[in-house]
Parts: structure tokens; sequence; C-alpha cells
């Protein structure tokens, strides 16, 4: 990771060589930031980025979009993609499709090249798979224009993304969100500790566990369920063992007990957001919220 | 069906001939219960067999018992049982089991047999596929006189369903439970008009929808989502498709909405209760809870 | 009472003689409805003797208005109002107005009474007193030309109920509304019996107890709390003593218990509505809603 | 404030000098636990000299208890009781009870007086007045050796305080409490920012305004509404000031709103707890609990 302090000093050609990477195979952009320079803070330095592109000739930010690889596309998987984009992709198991799952991506993909005659871009960092797919469904009936705009936009969360990762300084932008949860007993007033949560993508074909955790002495999980990363947007599960919890601190219950695993479905939209989704429970009830 | 009277003012064979088939191939209980006469309720006609029963010897105890089909058996399907045993067992679909459940359930039935030498027994009408195999699996723990008891408890809910369904009359006992909701918007204050609700049931392999129904302008279903029946013991799923209606309701919400199907999940252990499992939300929050 | 099949079969001085009272020393609109006769329904004749009023001329509008009793005036207490006004304020207590509430209702009503020239006419039976000085001070604020049409919405609203007193027969207009409340013990997952609750109106200095009951098997009180008359609108209160009914059940709290007399305080705005006001509640949480 | 390390360092004298008025007048307390230094916290050194207390004899802890003062009393308030107990009491506004109320601490303190033959002691720091007097009634039904029990068990209260705020150093023993309240807006799925919220003391005549704050961004008050200091046992109501808010973020409501003035009762039971009274609330509906 390189300083702000480091790439104000620099020349022109160091700047270049350090963040000419940030915008897919497109080291013109760094190269028009340059002038603007000292940065005082990384949100600064990506917003002069940005601000090039949007300054740029139609035809720059079509050679921009195109510079960009097909997304899930086989010849995207082979190797030619900047790094970053790779591990983007991977992250998200893009190259983990299954075939049926593949010709979905693939046949929307050829459509999208075909009406608009650039690749489909999306920040995939911030997208579960069956949030890709809805927002290819909904990008395809957008015109030219407003579809250019929303590629440039998704470039800029990419592009954040990348620069928060490469330079160090002061004023980074905030590019992860947070998912929490908490549980309260109501037959006692006390937080619920001990009690299993189980966090789960839902949604297409995409279900999955994301991450097993036991409520600790204040009825929460150690760390947030997620954190540090944007939160992908999608559908998701998150499963409360409230029976096997009342079970345990031998709270009386029916027989099979009325609530035994609590599931509550919700999606999330705001990648950068703080979803905190707690459950107030008894045996017998239980409401839930987003709360912060 | 008779009435109580009818049985009041007959003869002891027409008494017999009418009774002798509630308790399974056993017209000895309604002869012993016939000098009781007359019976005031249909309830009270059911005691006094019940109680013929409790003071019968062992060896009739047993023959009362082995009278009874196996439960799920070949041979128990290809016709020996009594009609009403066969309607109760055909209505849970037990003769339409998989051949992998049906390995389950006779082996556990074979183990049964083996440490009891009688056939398991239980009120088919009362229990869900999953509850039978939870009851078969927890009664093969009791020794022989504990489960002597819960068998005649079972021939107690058996024929007290026969009997109901045989039988008109003053004071007939409560058969049947119900299962209601109800779903309140939050953001208007008024019953939620409108919503789509999906019985199912689930646990085990016996996932199935048992009813769609969409709420009217109190925000309740037109009926009950079961009533008239026995509630069947086991685990039960209702969907409330909150996200379209306040779509339709033109309720601000994220997108995609924070909630859009929200799954409640509960056990049902009182067959003869009344559950009534309402939801009270907003785009961003509900609650729930076993009302009556 | 009056059947609306001898109104419809009677001569003119017969009807005006039935129904001239209903508007305030004004028999000319019954005797302006009298020639639509025959009437189907109350609600129809109401709405007849409405249209009468409608179509009368500004003078005879403003006639109707000045017939009607000065609102708590000591004149109007004195014997010159007609029946039906005089049992309507009675039953609100304006002739037990403090010398205070006297002062602060006389001096607004003569500001009133200088600012429009007739006098301040409003459902006594659907407000509280409070919501009466609220009415004052708001309706003081428009202008002739809505003060005017408000003045007769309120005398629809009065004989209505005055008809509906007055007349039997088919299609009566809806005059009542009905409050209503539950209370849930969220740790047995049982209807709360046995638990006092106080409905009391607040606000104003009109505070007083309206009801005292005790929730029965199903958590219900045996009667509504208000029914078979309209909701006075206003603020209200109810007190639901959960402290001693967890104590009787002998559900642990803490010591003190965390809640003892809970209260719920809320505004009526519709006086011919449904409120149904729960509780859900255990020793630590509790949740409140409009239901219906 | 004297710091455990130079405690542990000095001499007898100078370890009585400091710590001889933690136990009302009784010095020989800290001359007893001296032998037992050094103490690595602060905590064990309070257990040290309440072990002393427990193993002085009968007539060394009645001479401890009538060391203290008379609560309330007017020759309490006249300046002979040490410079602490003056705080405590003052803090409470025992010295400024009205006429009435001192009639009835004085009877009861009176009362106890000749049933016990010492005076009443209290951690007066964590008790409300209603407290004090509902503990005062309670404790007049033990017997002697319950009672002289409770009493020690107060002085074990009133010395930590006492102790934690005189020395400094490891392990001090917590003494404070929280509360704090979060109020969420279910319409916007936000926490409701610009909330009024006003907690008050409540029951007996001591109602008064403890703190109005307006919730923060975050749903929240900057400060808890209580912390510092401990919670003193008692009731308390927080007002939520819903119908402004709810008025000010532009969602619909009736008129009147349905909710307003959004009252929560609860009695404090643990002064050193941490108790979390949050609200979930759209203008129909709310939820509380204690929290955590």
């Amino acid at each position: 990771m390189i300083h702000l302090d480091t790439l104000n000093a620099g020349s022109t050609d160091e700047f270049v060589g350090a963040l000419g990477e940030i915008f897919e195979h497109s080291p013109w952009i760094a190269r028009r930031a340059f002038p603007s320079r000292p940065f005082p803070t990384v949100s600064f330095l990506h917003d002069v980025m940005m601000a090039a592109v949007e300054a740029s000739s139609l035809e720059e930010k079509l050679a921009l979009l195109r510079a960009h690889p097909e997304l899930g596309s086989k010849i995207g998987r082979a190797g030619e993609m900047a790094t970053a984009s790779r591990q983007e992709q991977g992250a998200l198991g893009l190259d983990r499709l299954s075939d049926a799952q593949f010709r979905i991506f693939d046949g929307l993909n050829r459509e999208y090249g075909k009406r608009f005659d650039f690749p489909f871009i999306i920040a995939v960092a911030r997208h579960t798979r069956t949030s890709i797919q809805r927002q290819l469904e909904r990008r395809l009936r957008n015109d030219r224009d407003a579809e250019l705009a929303a590629a440039i936009r998704e470039i800029g969360y990419i592009t954040r993304l990348r620069l928060v990762a490469a330079v160090d300084g002061p004023g980074k932008p905030k590019t992860d969100g947070r998912l929490s949860t908490h549980v309260l007993n109501t037959v006692t007033g006390r937080p619920a500790a001990g009690l299993m949560v189980v966090l789960k993508e839902i949604g297409g074909d995409a279900d999955g566990v994301l991450k097993e955790a036991i409520t600790n002495a204040d009825g929460r999980t150690d760390e947030p369920l997620i954190s540090g990363v944007p939160l992908r947007m999608g559908w998701y599960e998150i499963e409360f063992h409230v029976g096997k919890y009342f079970d345990w601190e031998e709270i009386p219950a029916a027989d099979p007990p009325f609530l035994d695993v609590v599931p509550v479905h919700f999606a999330i939209a705001e990648p950068e957001g703080h979803y905190h989704v707690p459950l107030i429970a008894s045996p017998w009830s239980y409401s839930t919220y987003r709360g912060s």
C-alpha cells in the first residue's frame, strides 16, 4: 500500500505507475488527475479521478467501459482481466457458476453487449450473484444514456474500493458496511447468551451459510455478522435457534416448542450501511426490525 | 349419523351394532358400556366406554391393542383395517410414503412391535407424519406400563373422533382446533387487506402448501387457515407476502425492500387448541406471537 | 320510537310532527323532505333531509344555525334548548364545568359568536370537552364559508344521531364506535386472564375513570370498553395492571417488578371507528398498536 | 483521593487516618483490616473490611449500627453525622421532606428504633425516597437476626461507595449503573432523530423531571439518561414525544394523532445494572422492553 503523501510528493510517472490500474487498463485517468495534487484526502483523490472520467469525451468513456472484462464470460475467466477485477469476481464465486447459471448470465450478458455495445460493468463486491442478475435484467431496460451513466457510477464504486485498498492516508471514503444482531429474552429481561445464530444468503440458487455464531453474555455475537467489507446487496436469512436456548435456560415451553428455529429474511440495499437485525423473543413471541 | 336419543332408546344389539366398531374390532366395549344408559351427552358416552377399557383385564387391553392395524405396514394398507382406520391413515398420506420414508417407519414399527408385542397406535388425525415419527421414537423409550397407558390414551383420542363422527346429540366433546391469522399495517394503523398468506407444513420431508389465501378488509382470511378438524401436531410455516402488499399500498420501502416474504415457523402441540398467529408489520419491522 | 313504515304511510302533518324537532326548531326541513317518500332506509331519509338543508337559501341556513343553543352558555342551560340538545350536552358534563373551564369556553364562544354571528355548533356526543375546546379554537380560524360548511357538517352528525334514536327501520346509519382491548401473556403464550384494565379520559382537566374491568379467560373484557355510542374524540389512557397479574401467575419478575401499571395513551379521532388497543406483555416487555 | 499503593506502603496510623471514617465513626474496622495488606485491588480491600465487620462480636456490630445517624431525623440533619452521610442524604433531598412526608418517615423510623434498638440504615444513594419508605416498611417485618444482616448488607453498599470515592487504584468495584434509551422509527427503518425524551421519577409524591433530552442522529441521547452514579431504586417514567416527531417528519398520522406523548413506566431494582429502555414506534404502534 502506498501512502497519499508519497503520491503527492512523487513524479507523474510514479503517480501513474501507482494508480494507473485503478481504472481498468486506463492510465490516462490517473495522468489527468495528477495536476490537481496535492490531494488532501484519499476521498478527494477519488473525486478528482471520477471528475476526469466525467469530463472525458464520449469516445474516451466508451473506451474505458470497453477496457473492462465481460462479467462471468469464459474469456473473462481466462486471465485477461486486471488482477483486481479477477479477485473481485472470484470472491463472488462467479467462476464457480453452475452450467445453468452460466447460461443465464451468459445470455443476459450477450443481450446486454448487443444492446449497448460495451460490457456490463458492476461493482461485484457490492452484490450477491442474485443481485447482479437482477441488476443486469433491470439495466437492460435502460436507454443508452441512462445506462452509460449507470456504468460509470459502477466504475466509481469499483475504483473507490480499489483506491482504498491501494492508498493509505487521511480521509479514506467509507466502503464497508456492517451487519449485526442482538437477542433479548423477554421472559427474564436479560440478553440471550449462548444462542446459536446462523447467517445465510438466500434467493436464487445461491443459498449458503455465511456465518455461524453463538451469542455472548450481552446477547450479541463477538464479531458483527459482517463487517470490514461492503455488504453485498441481496437476500439474507438469519436463523435464531431460540428453541434450544429456552430449553437450556429451563424456561417452560410447549412440547414441541411453539418456536424452535426462528428465520428472519431480509434484503440489504445499502452496501455501506449498518444493518442491525435484533430479535426480541419469548418462547411464544418475537419481534424484529431494522435497528441501528 | 345416529342420534344419542336413538341409542338411548334402542336394544343392546342395536347399540352394539351402531357403536361396535368405534373401538377397533372390539364390540365388547360397547356391550359393557350399554348398561350405563341413558347417556345424557356424547361426551359422557365416550367416558363410559373408556372407563370400560380401563376396567378391563390386561389380556383384554392387549387384545384391544392388537386388534389395531400396523401403522403404515404393507399388510395394513391391504384392506384388513376398519374403514375408519383406513380413512384416518389415508388422509395423512401414510399410503403415499416414499420408499425411504417407508423404510424408516417400517424399521421403527418393527422395533416397536418387538419391544412391546402390540402394534404402535396413534390418533393419526392429530399428527403430521413428522410428528408421528417423533412420537414413535419417543414412545420406544417408554417402559411397558407407561407405553400401555400411552396407547390407551391414543385409543381415547381415536375413538372420541369416531364417536363424534358417528353420533349426533348434545354435549359432543371438542375434537377440532383452529389456526387463524391477522395482519396489521403499522404505517397506516389499518388491517392489511389484499396480502397473500401461504400456510405450509415443514419439517422432515413433508413440506407442502396446505393453503393460500388473501387477507380481507379486516386483515384476516375469510376462513381460518385450518378449522373443523384437529390440528395435526407438527411444524408449520406461514409466509406473509408483505413486500408486494406494501408496494401495492405505495408505502415507501427500500429497493429491494428490506422485508419481502416474511416466514413465521411454529409448532402445533395442541390439536384441539386455537392458534392465532398474527403479523404486526411495517416495511422495516414485524412482530408475531401466539395469540388467541 | 316510530317505524319508517309508519312515516312512509302517514300524512305530511304526521311526518312533520314526528321529525320536526330532528333539526333544531326547524320543522321546514322535514316538510321539504316529505315529498321524497317512501324512504327505503333510515340512512336515505337522513340524506334527503340534509339535501334539503344544502339546497336551502343562505338566510335559511343561518336561521337553522341560529336556532341552536349557545354551547355551554348559562342561557343555554336554562331550558330553551330542544330536549335532545339538552341530553347531549348534559351527558358530556358541560353543565358541570368548573368556573375556570366555563370562563374559557365562554370566552371562546363569545369570540366565535362575534366572528360568525351564529352559535358554535358541534355534535357533542362525538367529543370530549377537551376535543370541543380544540375544535372551537380551530374553527375560529376558518373563514365564514368554511365555517358555515363545518357547522352544517356538525348538524349532519347531530341529526343522524337523533334520527337513529327516533326512527326504527332498515338501513340505519352507523353512529356508534367501539373501543376494545386484549392482553396476551408472552411468557405462557396464553391470554392474560384476571388482569385489571382501567380506562380514563386524559388531557385538559378532564381526567376521570370511565371504566374498570378484569380480563376474562380469553384475555378480553366481557364487554368492550366502549360500545353502542359514538366514541368521543379526545385523549384516553388504558392502564394495564400487569405487575399484579404476573405476581398472581407466579411468573418471576424483579423486586420491585420492572413493569407494574403499564399506561397506554392514545387519541380517538374517528367516533364511529373500531379501536382495538391490545397489550402483548411479559414482565419485561410490551407492545401495543391500533388493531381492528 | 488516596492511591491504594500509598495505603499499602504506609503505617497503621496513616491507613486508619485515611480510611477510619469509611465505616461511620468506627476506625477499628480499618485497624483490623490493616494486617491483611498489601491489598491488590480496591475491591479486595473492601472485602477485607467487611469480613472484619462480619467477624466482630454482636456488641461491636450493634455499636457500628448505632454509630449511624437517624435517617431523616431532625437531629440527623443538625450536623452530627459524618460528612459522607450528610452528602448522601442531602443528594436524595431527605432534608427537603414536606411536613407530611417527614411525619411518615419519622413515624416509621421511631417504630423501627423501638423494634430493633438501632437506627434504620440504608445506602440512600441507591434509592429514591419512595423506595426508602418501601424498604423501611418491609424491613420492619424482619426478625432481629434478619434485620441485623440486612443493615450490615446496607453498610456494605454505603462503604463500597465511600471507598470508591476515597481510594484510587486497580480493581475498583462497580458502583454505578446506567439508564439509556433509543428510538426507532419503523415507518422509515431509521433511528428517530430530534425526538424529545423526558425522564421523570414517579411514585409517592416524588414526581419530578430528572432529565430532558433530544435524540441524536442515531436515535439515542448524547449522554445516557443516567450514568456515573448508582441508579436509585424506584419508579420512573420516560416520556417519548412521538407525536411531534412524526409530525415534523411529515409521516401521515390521524388528527389528532393516535400516539402523542408515549409514557413508559418502569422500576429500577438493580442500582448497579444497565437499563436500556428503547422505543420501537410508528404513529400507530410501539414496543418497549428492558434491553441491554
